[in-house]
C-alpha cells in the first residue's frame, strides 16, 4: 500500500529524496543509507508516494520535481517519474527574511494569514497525505509551551513557518486524515509541550527535532566509546563546512543560533558532564557543494593520567544521509499511525534526532538508540 | 579485601599499570580511562594488590618494578610501593626467539622444560595470585583442540609461553586456589577449544585472547555505526605504527600475522559481509614510543548511491588504554570466580577481547557488548 | 654584544620567548625553531638581552618574567634570570576594551595622552633598547595613509596602542637610539604608508605585519605546491580553535576581522586567482590551551580533471613557533639597523610576517622568501 | 610541431595520459596539473603524439589505445582519436614474473634476446620517436657502473625490461634519431654511470629515476617548511594504499625495496639529517582504485623545546599526477635533444623525479628545484 508523503520544502534534501526513492522503486539502486532499510516488511521505502511538494520561492513553485531534480543533483539522468510531482505554494511567515530568495507564500499573496492558512489545509486534503515532512530553512528557535500558544502563533504566522505547518498538520489530522508530521528541522516542535500535546488531542503524531545526519551522530557514538571507558574527555572541537542553503542561511547569526543548541546538548546527555566543546556549523564555502567536510577532535584522559587525541575528519553528503533517513522514518511513522500512536514517540526520535522530543528525553549514543528502536519496531512487528 | 594479582611479562604494559594502579591507591589520579570505573563497588580497582611480575629477560630480572618503571615511563616520580615487587624468572619456551632480546627462562636455565614447569607452580603457590594476567611479547598463534594437546605442548614448551602459563595456572588452580588467568596477548587460549576446557575440569577462568585496546575498538564502533545506518561500506583501512616491543616484534611476519588475524574478523562479524579491508599494524618508528600514531580510511556508499568519506587519525597511548582494561577485568574476573563461574565468559570477553573466547563466539560492536555486559555485572551486583 | 630588547606585551608570547631565549643562553635547549637559527654568525639569538617589558594589565604590572612566565607556562622551572626584567606600565589607547581585563595604561592614570606618550618615551629612554617588539593583544586594523595622521592619531590615543607604540618608538628612535620597531600583530603599521615614511625621516626601522605562525605559512606552501603542478585550486578551508587570549579575543568581530584580512590575501597572491576559501580563526576552546588545533582542506583538479583531496590537521602550539620567530628576527633587523637601513625592508617581512609590508607587498610561498631572504643576509654577511 | 611519444607500457599511467592529452587537444579540458602548463610557448602538451605503446600482456597486445582506455578508466566518453594507437609487442625479460599476468615479450616469443631486441630497435625506427616514456610496471633496483655493464645486460635481458628498453632507445638515438628517454619508474637509469656515459656518447638524454608523484613530492616541501624553521624533526611517517597493478605488484618484497629506496632519501638530502622516518607504500586495497589514499605524521620540536604534530590525509590520483609529469616533461625534454643536450640534465631530473640523477644528485624541496627549473626553462627560452 503507498504510503501518501508530502513535503515541505523544495531544496536539495528533497530533491535527493526524491530522486532516491523513484530510483528504489526502479530497482536501479540498493536501499544503502537507509536505517534498517534491509529489514523491512509491510511497511517499505519502495511504498513512498510523493503526492506534493511544498515551496515558497517563486523560482521554483509551478516546476516539477524532474527539472528541480536535475538541475539540484547535476544529473541529466534522474527518474522521468519526478515529472509528474508538482511544486506547489506553501506558507512562508517570513521564514525566507534576510536570505536571498525571491519567496512569496500563500500568506503573502492573500495578505490575510488566517485565510492562507485554510486555503493550505484544503490543499493537504485534496493531496490526502499520511505523512508529512518538514524540511524547510533552518529558521530560530521557539518553544510553545501550551496549545493556545501554539494555535496563536500558527495562525497569525507570527512564530515560524514551521509552527504554522504543523498546526494545518494537525488540523488535517483532526479533519480529515490521522497523519505522522516529522520535522527535520531545528526549530522546536517534538521539543514544544503546546505543540505535542495538541497532536495528543487530534490524533496525530509529530517527530523531531531536526535530523540526525552529518557529523553529529558520529560525534555522540564517539562520545558514548569514550565514556563507556570512563575516560575523561577534556574537549570537543566540531566543524562544519558546506557550499549549500544550509549553509549560507547560517551567515545569519539567530539561525545558527538554532542549529548549535541541537547540537552542544549531546556532550552532557552522553558523557554525564559538559566537557568544553564547540560544535557549531562554521561557514560557508560554495564548491564544497552538498559533500560538505567535517572535522572534529576529541582530547581525553585514560588510565594513568595519560592524553590521547583522536581527529576524525571527512567528506559527508549531508542531503543523501537526510535522504535516508526519510525513507526510513516515514514508512515507520507511517505504521505507528496504524498502530494507534499519538502525541510523539521518544523511541523513534532517540534514534532519527539531534535532538530528540518530547522536551527533556535525553540524548544517548545512537548505537544505543538504535537498538533499543529495532526492540521495539520488533514487537511491533515492524520489521 | 585485596586482589592478589600476577603479571607476566614485565614490559611497558605491567609499568604503565602498576604505576597507575598504585597512584589510583594513593589517591593522585582519578579512575580515568577504566571501563565501569566509576560504577564498581566491593571489588574495585584499588584493591589490586601485585604480588610478582614474570618475566625472561636477563635485563630485568631481579629489579623491582620501581626501578622498571621509571625507566620504562621514563618518569622520577613514580610510586615508591613498587620497590616491593620484585621481578621473577618465568617461562620462556623460546617465545623471544629472532628478537634482541637476552632471555633465559626457567626452561632454558633447569633444561627440562617439565621440571620448570613444576617449578613455576610452586612460585605460584608462593605468590598466592587470584588473577594472573598475560601481557607477555606477541607470540605466533596456535588452535589447540583438545585437552590432551594442551597438556603435551605446555608441559614440552613446545607451544608457545603462553600456552605453558595458562596450563601451569591451570595446575595451581587445580591444585591450591582456582584463578582467573586472562590472556591479553594475540595466541588462542580461550579460543582453544581444548584450553577452556580444561579450566572448566580444574574451576578456572581463562578470558581472552588479545585486548581490545588501540584503534581497533573504535574501528569496530564505527562500522557498527555504518551498519545500522545500512551504508555499503567499500572499503577500510586501518594502519598503525608505534616505537614499542609490540611493534619491534612484528617486523617478524608469525607475530605480525598473529596479529592481524584478531584484528580483521570485526569487519565481517560487524557489517555482515567481508568489506574489503586492510587492518593491520603497519611499521615501527621508534620515536613515536608507547603512543603510537593510528590513521584509518572509511569508505562508504550512502542513500542514493552516493560515496561519503571519513579519516580517522589520533596518537594513542596503547599501554594506558591497555592499563585501564587491566584494571578494570581484574576486579571483574576475580568476582566470577568468586561467584563460581569455569571455564571461560563470553559477555567479558565480547568487551575487553579483539578475539572473544571462546571460538565461535561474534565480535559485535563494543558499545553493544559494554551495555550487554553492564547489565550482567548489575544483575550479579558486581557494580 | 648584547641586543637591547624591549617587549610591548606580557602575554604567552613573551612569556615562551624570554623562557626560551634564557634557556638557550644557558645551554639548556638547542635553537631549534629559530629561523636560521643554525646559520648565525655575530649577531645571534643568545645576544638577545630583554631589558623591559611593558603591559596595562592591572594584575602583571609590577611582576618580573619569572613569576608571570612560571604562571603562563605552568612550569616551575623556568630560569632565574627572568626575575631580573620587570613589566612595566605601558601604553592602553583602550586597546583591550570589551574583553575581561582590569587594564589601565599610562594614558589612563596621567588622564592625558600626549603627557603619557612623553613619559613612555623617557621610559624607552632609560632602557636604552635596540629592538621594540609589539606583541600585544590583536587589535582592529587601520591603515594611516600620511605621517600627520599617524602622528594625530598616535599622539590622541584614537587609533590602536600599536600606532601609539610605533610612534614613541620613531620618537625615540629621533631623539636617542635609532630603533627596529617589529610589529607581531595585525594592525597595520609597515603596511601604513604614513608609518613607513616617517620612520624612514627619523632613521628606524618598521616590520610587519602579523607574524607568520600557525598554520598560515603552511598554507602558502601547500598553495604554492599546487601553483607549481598547475593545478587548478578548487576549494581552501583552513579552521583554528585554541584555548588562549588570542582566540578569546577574537569572539569581538573587530579583532576577528583584523586577524582574517592579513590571512585571506594569500589564496589570490600565490595562485594567481582568487579560489574560492574560508581561512579564519574558528573559534576558542579553553582546554586546547596555547597549543592549538588546526584543520585544513585542499581541493583541487589534477591533469585530465580529475579531482584530487589533502587534508591537513595539527596540534601547534603558535606561542612557541612565535617565540623562534621573534629569536630570528630580533638580531637580524639590528644587523639591518647597524648597516644603516631605514623605514622598511620587505625581504625581512616577506618571509617573517602574514601581511609583508609596506603596502601593495604580495605574499610568495614561505619557501620561496626564505630562500631570497637567505641570499640577502649571506649577501650582506649576517649569515 | 608534433613531438613523436612511443610509451612502454600499457597501463593506467598510459590510459589517463593519452586519454588527458587528447582531450586537451580538443580542448575539452585546460592544462591543469600539467607543471609549467600555462608557460608553455613553442613546444606544448598540445604538441605530444603518441605513435606507439608498448606492452607484454597478451592480453593487451594488438587493442588500440581506445578500447584499453575505456576499459582502464571505466569511461565511455573518451576520445574516439585514441583508436588510431596500436598496442605492440614489447620486450619482458621476465619483469612481470610472479605477477598473475599471462606476459609474452618479443624475446619470449623470438627465445633469442639478442635478436629480439634488434626486431624492438627496428619497430621504433618505424614508429620515429623523439621521446620515449618508461611506465611498466615496477621492477627491482640494478645500479649499473659501467657501459660494457649496460650492453651486457640490456642484451642478454638478464637486468631489468627497463634496462633493455634503455639500451634499445640509445642505440635508436645512435642509429636514426637522438630521442630522450625519460624514466618514471623505480629502477636505476639516470642513476647508473654506466647508462648515462653511454646515453652521453650516442648523444641521446636519459631522465630518470621514478616520477615524483603522489605523497613524496609534498612531503619533500613540508620538510623543506620544517628545515627553514629550524624545527628538529622527530619522526615521518607516511602510508599510501591503493588498489591498482602499482600497489599489488609491491606485495613482492623486492619491488617493494625498489620503491622504497627512492622514497627515503628525501628525508637525509632535505633535512640534512637522518631523521627517523617510515616512508614506504603500505598496502593494496582493491576498492581505492588509481585513487591511493595516504595519510602523514611528522612530529617536530620547535622554540623553547616544544612539540608540535602535523597529520596530512588525502585521496590522491597517482595517475592523473603521472599523466600531469608527463605532459610537461615530454615537451621539455624535446626541447633539450633540440638544443643539444647529451646524457642527462639534473635540474629537470631534480624537480621531476623521486630520485633524481645522475648518482650523487642530492633531492631538495620540489618548490626550489620548481624555482631553480622554471629559471632554466626561461633562460633556454623554452617557456
Amino acid at each position: 500500500m503507498p504510503i501518501r508523503t508530502v513535503l515541505l520544502g523544495a531544496g536539495p534534501g528533497a530533491a535527493y529524496f526524491s530522486a532516491g526513492i523513484e530510483r528504489l522503486k526502479m530497482g536501479e539502486i540498493e536501499s544503502y543509507g537507509i536505517p534498517f532499510g534491509n529489514l523491512f516488511r509491510s511497511y517499505r521505502p519502495e511504498d513512498i508516494q510523493i503526492v506534493g511538494v511544498f515551496d515558497v520561492d517563486n523560482k521554483k513553485i509551478g516546476l516539477d520535481m524532474y527539472s528541480l531534480t536535475t538541475k539540484l543533483l547535476n544529473d541529466e539522468n534522474v527518474p522521468k517519474t519526478l515529472k509528474d510531482i508538482e511544486i506547489l505554494r506553501g506558507l512562508h511567515c517570513k521564514s525566507l527574511q534576510g536570505l536571498p530568495i525571491d519567496a512569496m507564500g500563500l500568506d503573502d499573496i492573500i495578505g490575510d494569514s488566517n485565510i492562507a492558512m485554510n486555503e493550505f489545509i484544503s490543499l493537504l486534503d485534496k493531496l490526502k497525505p499520511d505523512v508529512i515532512v518538514n524540511i524547510i530553512t533552518t529558521e530560530k528557535q521557539i518553544q510553545v509551551n501550551n496549545e493556545s500558544e501554539f494555535i496563536k502563533l500558527a495562525k497569525s504566522c507570527n512564530g515560524t513557518a514551521s509552527l504554522a505547518y504543523a498546526y494545518a498538520a494537525a488540523e488535517y489530522s483532526r479533519l480529515h486524515n490521522r497523519v505522522s508530521f516529522i520535522n527535520l528541522t531545528p526549530p522546536l516542535l517534538a521539543n514544544s509541550p503546546g505543540v505535542v500535546s495538541y497532536y495528543e488531542k487530534v490524533g496525530g503524531l509529530i517527530f523531531g527535532d531536526d535530523a540526525a545526519t552529518g557529523a553529529t551522530p558520529l560525534t555522540a557514538d564517539l562520545l558514548e566509546h569514550m565514556a563507556e571507558r570512563n575516560r575523561k574527555v577534556n574537549s570537543v572541537a566540531q566543524f562544519n563546512i558546506g557550499g549549500n542553503m544550509d549553509f549560507l542561511s547560517l551567515t545569519e547569526p539567530e539561525r545558527n543560533k538554532s542549529k548549535e543548541n541541537t547540537k552542544g546538548s549531546i556532550v552532557n546527555d552522553i558523557l554525564g558532564y559538559d566537557a568544553p566543546h564547540y560544535i557549531k556549523p562554521t561557514g560557508y564555502l560554495e564548491p564544497l557543494g552538498d559533500r560538505k567536510f567535517i572535522a572534529m577532535h576529541i582530547e581525553y584522559i585514560s588510565f594513568g593520567g595519560f592524553t590521547d587525541e583522536i581527529v576524525v575528519t571527512g567528506r559527508i553528503n549531508d542531503k543523501a544521509n537526510l535522504g535516508g533517513v526519510m525513507a526510513s522514518v516515514i514508512p515507520i511513522t507511517k505504521a505507528y499511525i496504524d498502530r494507534g500512536y499519538k502525541g510523539t514517540v521518544s523511541s523513534i526520535n532517540r534514534f532519527f534526532m539531534k535532538k530528540p522530543g518530547p522536551l527533556g528525553t535525553k540524548n544517548v549514543s545512537r548505537i544505543i538508540a538504535y537498538n533499543e528502536l529495532m526492540k521495539e519496531l520488533k514487537a511491533l512487528d515492524i520489521i
